[in-house]
């Protein structure tokens, strides 16, 4: 396949139907006449479509343009082994593994951000940013084809791009995701429901399509309400809760100094 | 007035014309047949439609069944002292202050909790919840027939109850609000927009509509996933961020304990 030319429609297995697995399928699978989803290698047959291909026999994967591999970062390294031999271009979905942790001849990474879940009927994919990356322009080329297909929001990374990205994507899921833990044990131990808090988090997530959040920041910290703080780390400390006062103490320090 | 019969329309003075007293008149002025606003005192006159009347000379308020201070925290003490002859009613709007910070005759509070500001045109009020006290029946019943026209979300608290939930809401809000500024800077810095992180943002906060934050939980941490834990910290201190190293590695601890 020759550089910048579509090759239409364009094959692909994909590998795993777990909940990056079975959005990616569901997705191709709008697409009949761009993408051809040749089979999917699955060891739970659950929730898989009946009219899709599945494959159980490693030794009798079909030949396609894309080999997929929507599995566990762990699993990844040793799986890729198996298609050692294949000249399929194959890549992983994982916003971590580096490229060299896939044994095969012609490897890159087709990355989605987002954190699927498998209950979700579906994603708006068009809103989505995938981010690819592959050891050549032709194989580049193959990738961007076959992500342009599901959004317009395709990227190109440098190497230390992703990994912090993928840093900051921690912050703004997983560490936000743990402060609203601590927020809903705060109320639960309070006999108040979390669901009080949900206006306000909305409204939070609201303002970031208009402004950074920087400059909507609010709280005590933000407006330097030493009073209100003390009082706060000290109602913590009282009710035993010296782990949630840390965390109150450092992010407060951290944003004093941020708006100094 | 007796207890539990509703006095209609309920007469109130608003004093402050910021974020929460803005959208407290606009809410007011829906309900001309159970709300009569008697007037709002402000310094400033801005934003405030030419149909209200303003009072600038507090020697002039105008008697009402309730007067509500929406002003800042720091100020609502003092300002208060103005009205302590006063046989009104008089609440503050705020989450943090105590009822004593008040000078008056009857006090209370009437707290929406959301954050508000001036620039959105509106908000969902029946989706807000407000809290109020106050020192007798008679008087919570005035302020809950009041905020039972806005929102059917109304909760009496338990004077501990209110200081813990605005420790929770310090949390929800304020301090996921920092996870997305770390996020934005992180990504910024590497040359990427932060409008890319988005549509995980709003996965994590949609899923709170359904699943408690803590079974929602995903991340390196999460999976227990050392090896990205150790790369993660690493990449920070590396790019001379220590302090979000340290607010990494805090948070990660807390998390690999949740799940243990």
């Amino acid at each position: 396949m020759a550089t910048g030319i579509i090759k239409n429609p364009i094959e692909v297995v994909v590998f795993g139907s777990g909940n990056v697995g079975k959005h990616l399928i569901s997705e191709f699978k709008k697409y009949p006449d761009k993408i051809r989803l040749k089979g999917v290698w699955t060891r739970t047959f659950s929730n898989l479509p009946r009219d899709i291909p599945i494959i159980t026999d490693l030794k009798k994967i079909p030949p396609a343009d894309i080999y997929i591999l929507a599995l566990k970062d762990d699993v990844i390294e040793n799986f890729s082994k198996n298609l050692s031999h294949s000249e399929v271009l194959t890549v992983h979905t994982s916003g971590v593994l580096p490229l060299d942790k896939l044994h095969v001849k012609r490897k890159g990474y087709f990355y989605p951000l987002q954190s699927f879940r498998k209950e979700k009927k579906e994603y708006d994919w068009k809103e989505i940013p995938v981010f690819i990356q592959a050891e050549n322009e032709k194989d580049l080329n193959l990738l961007e084809n076959l992500a342009k297909i599901l959004t317009p929001k395709v990227y190109r990374l440098k190497s230390g791009q992703k990994q912090m990205m993928h840093v900051a994507a921690v912050f703004a899921n997983n560490f936000s995701n743990l402060m609203f833990t601590i927020a809903h044990d705060l109320m639960q131990e309070n006999k108040l429901p979390f669901d009080l808090l949900l206006p306000l988090i909305k409204e939070t997530v609201e303002r970031l399509e208009n402004f950074s959040p920087r400059d909507s920041q609010t709280g005590p910290a933000r407006r330097k309400d030493t009073d209100t703080i003390v009082r706060h780390m000290a109602l913590l400390e009282n009710s035993g809760k010296h782990r949630e006062a840390e965390i109150y103490k450092i992010l407060t320090d951290y944003l004093l100094k941020l708006y100094r």
